[in-house]
């Protein structure tokens, strides 16, 4: 066998060399034959030993040879190796476009401050962050310094840095707290309906899920205290998906019953700084004296959801379980982004930028609820509005549901529903407003309208 | 009750008088007391109406007072308020500093292309990068193609595109998989002593665990083979924490073995990007005819371990079953980050990088060989070497393993056990050098020699 060697070439010779050994064995060699020995190869294509040398030993480290003191080099133990074609690496993926797409999460492009985080991004990157170390698994003090502030002032939390945790979004975030409780606690109690995304990751820890019915102002309290779960999950200041406030003496009352269980509530605060009838409602980790809440908040609804970052506030006993978990030496978020996300909140533009979207976004909601009001008449109600980037709707009188989704396709229009997320018996029509120009609303709702008109009975 | 209103302060009419209100409701009224009129209150404080009335929405909004028609404002059934001092959102944290920090995952400072990265990630925020939405579930096509090229031609790795998932680090990509298998699988297997991360997180997800001794070239493959685990983990290219290689013929028999089990390989191939005896060992993913492998691998040793970018190539059906599972619409890696790294790789600067990194470390490795070697004469025998950022060794003769982890505080030394990570009865000492600067080794290793010899017994 006679295998070729290019000098010329950019392929450095004992990879030459060790490919075509390579190629060799698994094509012509059997299970022990010998193979050249260094000498004859040297002299048979002119090169060093030392390139010989390099290329059995690259065969021997992966496996291909075994080497024989004073005897040379043999072809190991193989089985049969079938090496398929080649595949490419690349590939293509494509996704609907709608004419009109009434997205709850979608905020309009010019939603993001994309020059002022250009200059912090640029910033941070000259401030000689250390990319060499896994930084701290908690997130930057400095970081969570800054959002301990923001969530005392703008949200009423009782925050500290010292028990504030960072992570890359929602999953992240509440599969950690999951884990945690845990080591205490086996059954779990969630709104119904609720955000499915959490029963789930709790049933995935094997928690033992109680389902509790929504009345008046959220949760009901009779249902949580007479089941047997001892952690409870709720959205108190914007419920998810009915959009329910949960008033101040249901709130005490909660963590009054939650305290004499024991257990703990999961607060998710997920887009109270979207708020257009008030101002945002201060947090329930605000009114707890017992340590009993575990908050949890985000940067997806207030500035970005691509930008991957969540917060929680853990209690002392949590936060004392986290520092004993391996998860405690890594943080899930790069420190480019936490120091960026720092200068951001650090020098006051988080809070400008709150003041903006929210006029912003008021606009936009309530040219809605105009629009919606003017095309469909009284044959609808509202089942949530007010906050947040969607507004929910129902019909009033009977409806073909089929056709609705029949025409929705037709028309190239998307709208959000309800019942998607599991959420049970739970039925409404989430319009996103987020996404659109301000001039487009009346279009869409136009277009909306013709649909929605279409489907009634 | 006179509440002090001040015109003059940044602070808005509405949101002075809430606070006032919600203040005298907490300390001075009783459940069921009527609050001023609005028109009383106009008057009183020479305000308007709109003022009056927007403070007792934002009080109503968060449930302090009922409105009863034509009646006006009553406090809420309230229980006890009880606000809690104020605490400081901040708080110190230290991390004690050692003089030689043998850190067998740091890299040294140098380490990281911070020039180029700049002006890449500058580049990137240029590009018109959608913040406004969430981003592709499983990380932006154009970098997973990046990372399937990579793949193909420096691991072997039979990779496409389509099948990359993007996470951010190691935890939240082997928790998704863990995630993902428990839908079909119930035992799990793994390389003891092993990766002790990955073992408590598919007990934390209810897997019955099997640990599986190693033998020459890595796992014993008869005790896998009687074990009733289907899926197993391991480390072929660089056995965790032994540094052992698998060679090409145990390689083809686990991957027909995990295949006639109708299981899965998980192939971890962590570090594989350095060493510095042969060329990097292709994965066992590139072996695999029957999809039985899922590969993972990371940037935080050939890159960065505080840029937090973990990759996984799932099998056709894995990746099935992503799709179906909500962890498909949320991607952990933020957009810039990925659209940066997606131009280190595609602009050559990786491969470039790799080279360097190689050879700087390959230097530092062989040095700490020498300086052992001259410093504990044939006190000590290698455990693992020629690859990764660390070296592991262990004590020949009797050896006071109290007086030697005394003496190392005494000096201010810190090195690693291999005992630490619950690697059941194997003990090594895990000595890194990527921390140092080579200059550095010699000084290093001599302050531990000083260590190593008082402990000698």
């Amino acid at each position: 066998m006679m295998y070729k060697l290019d000098s010329k070439t950019e392929k450095a010779l004992h990879i030459q060399l060790y490919e075509a050994l390579k190629d060799d064995i698994i094509n012509n060699l059997k299970v022990g034959d010998k193979l050249p020995s260094i000498r004859e190869l040297c002299s048979n294509y002119n090169i060093s030993k030392t390139t010989v040398q390099n290329a059995y030993n690259q065969l021997y480290a992966e496996g291909y040879i075994d080497s024989i003191p004073k005897k040379g080099y043999f072809v190991s133990e193989l089985l049969e190796c079938q090496f398929s074609p080649k595949i490419s690496a690349t590939s293509k993926e494509s996704k609907k476009q709608y004419r009109y797409d009434f997205s709850p999460t979608k905020h309009h492009k010019s939603y993001f401050p994309i020059k002022i985080w250009k200059r912090l991004s640029h910033k941070a990157l000259n401030l000689d962050l250390d990319f060499a170390s896994y930084s701290n698994g908690q997130g930057e003090l400095a970081l969570r310094e800054e959002i301990a502030k923001y969530l005392q002032n703008s949200r009423g939390v009782k925050a500290r840095a010292s028990n504030i945790v960072i992570s890359s979004g929602f999953i992240t975030a509440i599969t950690l707290v999951a884990k945690l409780l845990k080591q205490k606690y086996a059954n779990f109690a969630i709104e119904s309906p609720g955000y499915y995304i959490t029963e789930n990751i709790f049933k995935e820890y094997g928690y033992k899920i109680s389902k509790i019915s929504l009345n008046m102002g959220g949760i009901n309290l009779d249902e949580l205290s007479k089941s047997d779960a001892k952690v409870v999950y709720i959205t108190p200041s914007h419920q998810y998906p009915t959009g329910l406030v949960m008033p101040i003496s249901k709130r005490q009352r909660v963590i009054e019953l939650m305290h004499k269980k024991d257990g703990y509530i999961i607060e998710d605060d997920y887009d109270s700084e979207l708020n257009y009838q008030s101002r945002p409602i201060p947090s329930l980790h605000g009114l707890d004296n017992y340590d009993r809440v575990i908050y949890v908040g985000t940067f997806a609804k207030a500035l970005s959801p691509a930008l991957r970052v969540t917060y929680m506030h853990l209690s002392d006993e949590l936060l004392k379980a986290f520092k004993l978990s391996y998860d405690s030496h890594f943080c899930s978020v790069n420190i480019h982004t936490q120091k960026t996300l720092e200068l951001f909140l650090k020098e006051g533009y988080f809070n400008r930028h709150l003041r903006k979207i929210r006029a912003q976004n008021k606009k936009k909601h309530n040219l809605m609820i105009k629009c919606l009001k003017s095309e469909l008449g009284c044959s609808f109600e509202f089942v949530a509005k007010g906050a947040g980037l969607a507004i929910l709707i129902y019909p009033k009188g009977s409806f073909n549901w089929q056709k609705f989704k029949e025409l929705l396709e037709k028309e190239s229009i998307k709208v959000y529903f309800a019942s998607l997320c599991n959420t049970s018996n739970f039925e409404a029509i989430r319009l996103g407003f987020g996404n659109f120009d301000l001039d487009e609303i009346p279009k869409a709702i136009k277009a909306f309208a013709k649909v929605w008109k279409g489907s009634l009975k």
